[in-house]
């Protein structure tokens, strides 16, 4: 597994140009790669914190010396909530909520400590996974938030995960998610609930997040690296893709079919979710040929449509489905500029359980 | 992620008995695990010798003390062959090839080394992903085997990966593989090759493993935990599963739904391939609910058809898909007796790159 540097730091400056230009604050999710260091380069490119999605990469986070930390998940269980309790010590953490029994844990957490936690109250926009379903339910539950001792309230989150549609249809969805965060915004500001953040997620529409009316803060993981999904759905484009998966064929035995060594224990079995909806991963020197199954340990290629004549020991690169699934299978990373080596980074977040 | 050691040793014992009765060797795929510890417990339980997937699999049995290994993959690399011809120095190395390109890599290795590695012909019985495609090919390979020094031609192997039809069709579909086998064996012996291995895999038609005519050892992996695929063919029952994931029940907030602790990077996100080919596990307590999708950290449970009243901390165990997928996203497995937690394993193959 290899990341251009050069195309990772161009990642970083356009959705940091795209940000300052809408006077949006960046908040990237940090799950797509796991590594300390890659979170300073963004912090260095004008983040003002990182998201996680659980609390053991909070504490892996917070080790490489991130500061200022969100985990958006609705963290529950006593251990989980002591270490986010004790990392507030020194930093602000900040956890997305969806019920009051989550809130308890964390605010129980906080008291022994003696931390404060901020708390955001998730929104369910459409994805139909986590997330109050009304603004009532936001302002009931704010409102229990702020009878809680050592938490507080600040503000409300979202994830439009399932806005995967062809790009000239996600602006009628965003449309459709504004609405729903300005009804919550105004049922909260009447009950005399202020937001100091209202965060959204997700790289397919991170360029399109001016759309949404009220966000302050967005937070996209993918685009660091991004990915067959992300090209698929129209928001990036192949050269903006940093990471490949390097292949070696170990066998063109039977006809047609070409097998490389890297199978779903390598990419994942993450399916493509945009475009095509087909095939698992691009191969960067031939896209005709076409990826089209996998075992634990082979990628099966369909090479009756290409010209290449591929033998056994032969390179090919990989640009994956689902990038973040697929660095979670590894346990190191490399990085190169000009395809000179100069490093690897330990993915320091992966595998972890609290 | 938890085993019941009873359940996983009657498992051990299962097949022991079974293969005792037909008289195969059994080297069970130790893919599934990756844990020196419990391929030393199927040693123990009348296994011949083990396989893996790959030469830094065969690394980290080797140093657990396992020493009679199949890599049951086409090896190819300067590295990944030194490896194994080291590995040879003291064991009984056997790799699978399908080229003569593979072939010479190994040759080329053990030479240097001064070791002898066996090796098995690849037999492509209808899976369409490795192995060579005909009686004659075996035979051609194998005489070029013949000629390269420090590597011996000890029979063929194959993966019939492709049965999963109903139980009921898995016997026609047995048949052809025994009819294909039997061909290669004819061909190869007609030109000198006698094969003192004939080796074939998978838990779904292993203990249909007799329908096989010549097969002298077989490689099942998941029987050893079993899995919703393994029931779902009915090669086991449910009282078989021996592992299970223990999630958390994180939010209910959406009507209908539940979402728990895991997901994609918890189960890995392989589908269903038996039975009803659908939902991505299935909940111990009450299988009434419908795993019936993921996102990488959640899991989302369509509980619209169940009378359990789930809350925010409740504990929900779950049988995955696809045990050896679910296993390999996990650093540490514990293991219990009657509930009562006997200790840990490190999944000590996991994620290791030569």
């Amino acid at each position: 597994m290899v990341v251009d540097l050069d195309v990772l730091e161009q990642n970083l400056e356009r959705l940091a140009a795209y940000a300052s230009k809408h006077n949006l604050k960046v908040r990237p999710h940090t799950k797509t790669h796991k590594i300390p260091a890659i979170a300073q380069m963004q912090m260095q490119a004008g983040c003002h914190g990182i998201t996680v999605a659980k609390s053991c990469e909070a504490v892996v986070m917070a080790a490489g010396g991130l500061d200022n930390i969100l985990v958006a998940y609705p963290v529950f269980g006593e251990a989980k909530a002591n270490r986010l309790a004790e990392l507030a010590r020194d930093r602000q953490i900040t956890v997305a909520v969806d019920s009051l029994t989550t809130a308890q844990g964390i605010s129980y957490a906080a008291a022994k400590t003696g931390t404060l936690v901020r708390l955001l109250i998730e929104l369910d926009v459409g994805m139909r996974r986590c997330g109050v379903s009304s603004p009532e339910e936001a302002t009931a539950l704010a409102a229990a938030i702020g009878k809680l001792p050592n938490v507080r309230f600040a503000g409300i989150t979202c994830y439009p995960g399932h806005i995967w549609n062809r790009p000239e249809e996600q602006s009628a969805a965003l449309a459709v998610v504004s609405d729903k965060i300005d009804a919550a915004l105004s049922h909260l500001s009447a009950a005399g609930f202020e937001c100091e953040i209202v965060s959204a997620g997700s790289t397919p529409t991170a360029f399109k997040s001016h759309m949404v009316r009220s966000l302050t803060e967005i937070r996209p993981g993918t685009y660091v690296f991004n990915d067959r999904n992300t090209m698929g759905v129209g928001a990036c484009e192949r050269s903006q893709c940093a990471l490949r998966v390097i292949t070696t064929v170990v066998s063109t035995a039977v006809p047609g079919r070409a097998v490389i060594d890297g199978g779903t224990k390598t990419f994942s079995s993450d399916r493509l979710l945009s475009g095509t909806q087909a095939g698992f991963g691009e191969v960067v020197e031939d896209p005709t040929i076409v990826f089209e199954s996998m075992s634990e340990e082979h990628g099966q290629l369909d090479v009756s449509a290409s010209d290449t004549k591929l033998c056994v020991g032969d390179k090919l690169s990989v640009i994956p489905n689902h990038v973040c699934a697929c660095v979670n299978m590894h346990d190191r990373i490399w990085y190169h500029r000009n395809g000179v080596v100069q490093g690897s980074w330990q993915v320091a977040g992966r595998g972890k359980v609290l």
